[in-house]
């Protein structure tokens, strides 16, 4: 049988998975269904081994049997698992991040307490920048903050592939700007963000900065204090393995957390939490963006992912992620260029974070049959895009030429568009 | 040996327990030290059985094994849920009630749309009637969600026993009032206010009801739709069983509901989720309260304990509250009022919920000697409350005469007094 270039593509990446320092982490996922090709980390992370074990003994032994009194090392629990989050995957020095509520709302905390300084200082100072790609959430809860005070979103133009333009983003700054709020990794074409630099401009102009880190996260090697970043925040459900709805981070800069004021007074954030006084007053640091009681199953569920990420180590994690998604483009290029695929991710992999975006005018689709016919989970995204998120932790190089092969098999049949499967919108971002 | 009235006690409550509809389910719960007697379920209710399967399988097999396809039916889990919840504790009826986020957070949206639209319609509309022992988390959000729309907290005096006083609510209403938050169960009391006398008299001045159902759902029998309630949120922890901060639920009158909008547009909460598009448009009925992506093994947990509640029946379940609560008070007057504690809850059964206030100069001692040499866990209160919570489903008629034999013996002895244990505050409600 003669070699053909599909299997010098698979010695190749068995080569590479022969010398990944990171190889054996694979193995410390649960994998059901081993012909499966996962290539959904970005959008919800595979459950480490060791989650089913711990939240197996938070659930009997700390809950069943300890019930009330667990409370004693639960209550610090959001607190610590956030320091050892900030420090293993955001550059955070201890006690600026900590594990609460949604991206979501953790957004409207902080965007809501940057307005509340920005305005108190400068009635005028009202605008909130972000950009016209940027996640729906973000752009929807911006938008609400901005009007609440009287103010603005100032959409920034984002580039499809390469995300928000540099230079019509240091246009739109200026002195009515009161934050700035991009994510560092694009959720749909992976297009990353220089922190530094922006962080620069926005300051020049007295405002703050508010990152979502949800792609970034676990991906890219994120700098927070380096950069002098204000404000971030983050869900843990993707490249950090916490499972479906698993609790959303926020980072306060130290200097800043106690001229904020969350928009949510809850108990957790109170100073003295069991006096149950009359009027609140918030804790010192970033404790005071706690509101109700933390989900313990679910932080507990972050503490592990972020175990093992602290122990793959992030430097080998993003180098990882920046040769399997080369590896992608390059198949891509080879073996779907001719089937109408185009990349929609930047080439330069400084540029981009862990998943790849292809578009092609079937995406939706291909997505569907993917899933129904050839054993690969992958994303459909708006408005043509198939998404592939092959996680650094858990994704074999050779995963990701079988992948190519099966996705330019099923397009190459045009089964895809007899499948009968139904189109698939996963809701995870 | 004589028959004390210690055994006479035991003995009529162990006659009641042979009566008791609900005594099977008493095995329902994990039980991991049959000496403990555990009067805190309405701070962190037990661990169901059922629960630890549930969580299992949804762990193992809806995230481990289906990954993100098992979206397909989580997405719809919170509302499923709700309407659950909402049919077996809450009188509501279907699509008025949503599992999300945490009291806390519901608290602050459902107060932010109400003030909303009372503001629109009437500037001068932006006062917040609550009262002066309402749970801290409430008065803190009520107080700061008034004052952002330039309004503020009206407080009427709650008696610390029998709770909000209706002469002082009555002369609190007017046309400036927006919005009356109450919790229909105190925290520490236990006084039951009347919902639909309360709810008659604030529709009388065109204000809307928010009532706080933490201590009252799963306890008393609530009739949201019969009383014509407006709002209402509530925790899962304590009487549904569902863990250390699963997630709590809100409601949101049919009629009303369309007319309100989140102050927290997240994308759970749009029209058409998937669309990603430039303006944020919110679903009809109560999903539009839905912010972030919900927590799927905390909804999970949340549909285990209302199903065991749905099993027992609400009216059973108050009916055994009501029992043991008189139980608990008859012997407290006996044995416990020689040793210095009265009782700081209702005496008639109609006003009080599921739990018992004792008031003790030494409470906060008391509490923590018990649990830790008397094998009995409470909760203390400020400033001198003792809170016993023996929870219908899954406490004994016989754990309460234990309960009172052990904290006579204890308070008798004085080794609450010279016990080393550290005072415990539970952080639950």
């Amino acid at each position: 049988m003669a070699i053909g270039s599909e299997d010098l593509s698979l010695a190749a990446a068995a080569a590479l998975d022969a010398s990944d320092p990171l190889a054996d982490l694979v193995d410390r996922f649960v994998v059901d269904d081993p012909d499966l090709i996962y290539l959904d980390g970005n959008s919800l992370g595979r459950l480490p081994r060791a989650t089913v074990e711990r939240l197996s003994a938070v659930v009997q032994q700390d809950w069943g049997a300890g019930l009330i009194r667990s409370w004693d090392h639960w209550i610090d629990l959001p607190a610590e698992v956030g320091d050892r989050l900030g420090a293993a995957l955001l550059g955070a020095g201890p006690g600026q991040t900590l594990v609460a509520d949604s991206v979501t709302v953790n957004l409207y905390k902080l965007a809501m307490a940057a307005l509340d300084l920005a305005t108190a200082a400068d009635p005028a100072r009202r605008v909130i920048v972000t950009d016209d790609d940027n996640f729906p959430t973000d752009r929807y809860v911006l938008a609400a903050v901005a009007a609440r005070h009287g103010g603005e979103v100032r959409l920034v133009p984002s580039d499809p592939v390469h995300g928000p333009d540099p230079d019509r983003l240091a246009a739109a700054l200026g002195p009515d700007v009161a934050l700035v709020s991009l994510s560092h990794v694009a959720y749909r074409s992976a297009a990353l963000v220089d922190m530094a630099e922006v962080t620069e401009a926005v300051h020049r102009v007295g405002a703050l900065t508010l990152w979502d880190l949800s792609h970034a996260a676990g991906s890219v090697v994120v700098d927070l204090d380096g950069t002098g970043a204000d404000l971030a925040v983050g869900c843990t459900y993707k490249y950090l393995n916490a499972g479906p709805g698993a609790p959303a981070y926020l980072y306060v800069r130290r200097s800043l957390a106690d001229r904020l004021r969350s928009p949510i007074p809850g108990w957790f954030a109170a100073a003295d939490q069991f006096a149950m006084g009359p009027t609140f007053s918030p804790i010192a640091g970033v404790g005071r963006f706690a509101a109700g009681t933390p989900s313990i199953l679910g932080v507990t569920a972050v503490d592990e992912g972020v175990r093992l990420l602290a122990e793959a180590g992030i430097g080998r994690v993003r180098a990882k992620g920046v040769a399997l998604t080369t590896l992608l483009l390059d198949l891509a290029d080879a073996r779907l260029g001719p089937l109408g695929f185009e990349a929609a991710s930047p080439r330069d992999p400084d540029r981009r974070g862990a998943h790849v975006s292809l578009a092609h005018p079937e995406a939706r689709e291909i997505s569907a049959a993917l899933i129904e016919v050839a054993d690969v989970v992958a994303d459909f995204r708006t408005p043509d895009r198939l998404r592939l998120g092959p996680a650094p932790l858990s994704t074999r190089f050779v995963d990701v030429v079988h992948a190519v092969d099966r996705i330019a098999e099923l397009v190459g049949s045009g089964r895809h568009l007899t499948s009968a499967a139904p189109p698939v919108d996963p809701p995870e971002t």
